[in-house]
């Protein structure tokens, strides 16, 4: 090898001891050593290095694993080391919030606002208001601002291309290059449920699964693949809709606008709609039912009214189909369900296991793992957040 | 980097430069550097060190890309440097053939037998008889026989356990421990559709696609999934399984013995079998309908019979609800439709594109294109070999 590829090499090693103390640390020496592969005189030369860059330190730890009593030293990162500004869109909604070089979230800023109506430039200058006020905001002991990370419910081409989002009415709008250029920082924007999935799997107890799906159910339906370890991205931005495969040929409308999507029984519109057709309802924005609307209609289903328990055994027979696809197509190890839609997971859950058990001959359908995952808003930032920081090289 | 990671990172760069010489050879070495993006000093001692091993040879090339006349010296595999025995099992039919190092494939040996009947060890017999004749074979003047490939026309457990094949009435029966324990050989297993989309993609335009999906047809309909440039495998062994998604739920009975499923309108049995119902057509063996019978009933259909054409329009439609599915989860760059049904892609496209038009938006659809492969029987041999060699590391 010349100087050049030697060097090359040294940084992934800098970049894997980076990424591993964000997901294990704080650890010692030798366990940092066996999670990386490195030999223990390349692990204590490169952590040196990063110590006296600032980037990690050494902290006090517990007693040792070997039970001697003799306390180790730990290492883990400097959350102040390096900073980014994180972004999140949804529907009517723009959330801003700083993260740190561990991965720590701060205070988020909320703007409330009908995004449907904004022209490119205005998305650009709402974004860009409330990353100036985050930029602002930031502590004077913190490292350098690093990047920012734009996390978007909707397709997304490229890192930088809106394509499609159902809280906007532009479409094909590069939204990463004017805050690239104002900034003067690298800014990459990704579909909000492979930054929930990339959250999720940024656990110790998950980062050994090969393939995991994380559908993501509530207004829309979504999900976010890691496939061979790696976030799958289909190079059009597009791919992962699983919200958008077909469970009934001709049937109800889909907010896509194509007809018996999976959507289109198990999106909170979907179940919303049929309800208030049945079921006397508050008439209210019928598009995006609040939370209380959609708990309120789980309630029912619990307590054993007949149309919103058919309701929710309709939805759970479409999922249960949707995920026999899934399952068919790409066989993960484990299908976690998640989004604000979870909380009538118990109510489908009966209905979608008899689905798969009819789909799917056992060889097929016994090797993957189906299970809910608690729903918290801020796995999408957090996501976005880890994205970005992936990016940092700290070399 | 200590010795041992230098050494780790100098054999990684040999096996680069072998995979390319295997893919695009013969090459320059200016070229063969820029593919595997080494300096010229590094690709001037790996291949210094292949040539004295005997692994790659220099050979005359043509002009110089420059168009300055002086002819360049190329370098390729020399084919005869390594060799490995390449096993395919399909329904009641056995090949074996010799791989050479450069991926090429010596004369194929064919044994006819009901392969239901086999039992585990009677199925590990032939192989072995086949595997011994195919080793006498290998002329004097070869390289080490470095491994043995099977590929096999079911799901595949962990590259050695047979879970499920539609040739065999065994289950869950271990094919390459005893072939391993026999021959004192690496020896791997893997799922045929697998093996073809590997040889499928192993061409140099095709190399740079990403993701890539190779849909089957025949007797069943299988999948081959590249996905981020690697071959897809779920850890069970199963997955990929296209033709075990639905198109109608309650639908026609699909040979896995669920209904509904793709493979029960487009698998050659189901085409076949709704055929018989309807045509006066030999009652022959209608599990595994001939190449004469199916060729017979598209030449029906492409003369403008309505009974044989209403079939190829009905396959046709659901084979594009099932691709609707494949893209929208996966969002392929390319699927290719082969397999020896491909002979029906022309009477099936039509309304298969129809289909898609009324499954999915544009969005979706537009970035995926879908074309035909033509069908030949060794793209899955020269797949397993492929394999098999890509584990050679010549270091």
């Amino acid at each position: 090898m010349d100087r050049f590829e030697q060097e090359h090499s040294q940084n992934q090693n800098r970049h894997r001891i980076l990424q591993a103390l964000r997901l294990h640390g704080p650890l010692a020496r030798v366990d940092l050593g066996s999670i990386v592969s490195l030999s223990p005189a390349s692990v204590s030369s490169i952590t040196g290095d990063l110590i006296r860059d600032g980037l990690i330190r050494e902290v006090p730890g517990g007693e040792s694993g070997r039970g001697r009593g003799r306390p180790k030293v730990l290492i883990e990162l400097t959350p102040q080391a390096a900073c980014m500004v994180a972004v999140k869109l949804s529907i009517n909604r723009i959330e801003v919030a700083l993260g740190d070089f561990a991965g720590g979230i701060g205070p988020v800023a909320v703007r409330a606002l009908n995004t449907l109506e904004l022209t490119g430039e205005a998305l650009i200058g709402h974004f860009a208001d409330m990353i100036d006020a985050c930029i602002k905001s930031i502590p004077a002991d913190f490292g350098p601002l690093t990047g920012i990370g734009l996390a978007i419910q909707g397709l997304v081409h490229k890192n930088e291309t809106l394509v499609w989002s159902p809280a906007l009415s532009i479409r094909n709008h590069n939204i990463a290059a004017p805050l690239a250029e104002r900034f003067r920082l690298p800014v990459i924007a990704m579909n909000d449920a492979d930054c929930i999935a990339l959250s999720i799997r940024h656990r110790a107890e998950l980062e050994a699964i090969e393939n995991l799906a994380v559908v993501m159910l509530g207004t829309g339906v979504g999900m976010g693949l890691i496939l061979g370890g790696r976030l799958h991205s289909a190079s059009s931005g597009a791919g992962a809709e699983f919200g958008h495969t077909k469970y009934q040929i001709d049937g109800p409308l889909c907010h896509c606008g194509r007809r018996g999507c999976i959507e289109s029984f198990v999106g909170d519109y979907a179940l919303y709609r049929d309800a208030r057709s049945m079921l006397d309802l508050p008439n209210t924005d019928a598009l995006h039912p609040s939370e209380e609307q959609m708990q309120a209609l789980v309630d029912l289903a619990q307590s054993g009214h007949p149309v919103a328990t058919s309701l929710f055994q309709q939805a759970g027979r479409a999922l249960g189909y949707g995920l026999s696809n899934l399952i068919a197509l790409i066989g993960p190890d484990l299908i976690l369900v998640t989004g604000s839609g979870v909380r009538g997971y118990e109510q489908m859950e009966p209905e979608m296991r008899r689905a798969l058990d009819e789909a799917l001959v056992d060889t097929l359908l016994t090797q993957t793992e189906i299970r809910p995952y608690p729903w918290t808003a801020d796995l999408t930032i957090r996501g976005i957040v880890l994205q970005v920081l992936d990016g940092v090289r700290g070399g």
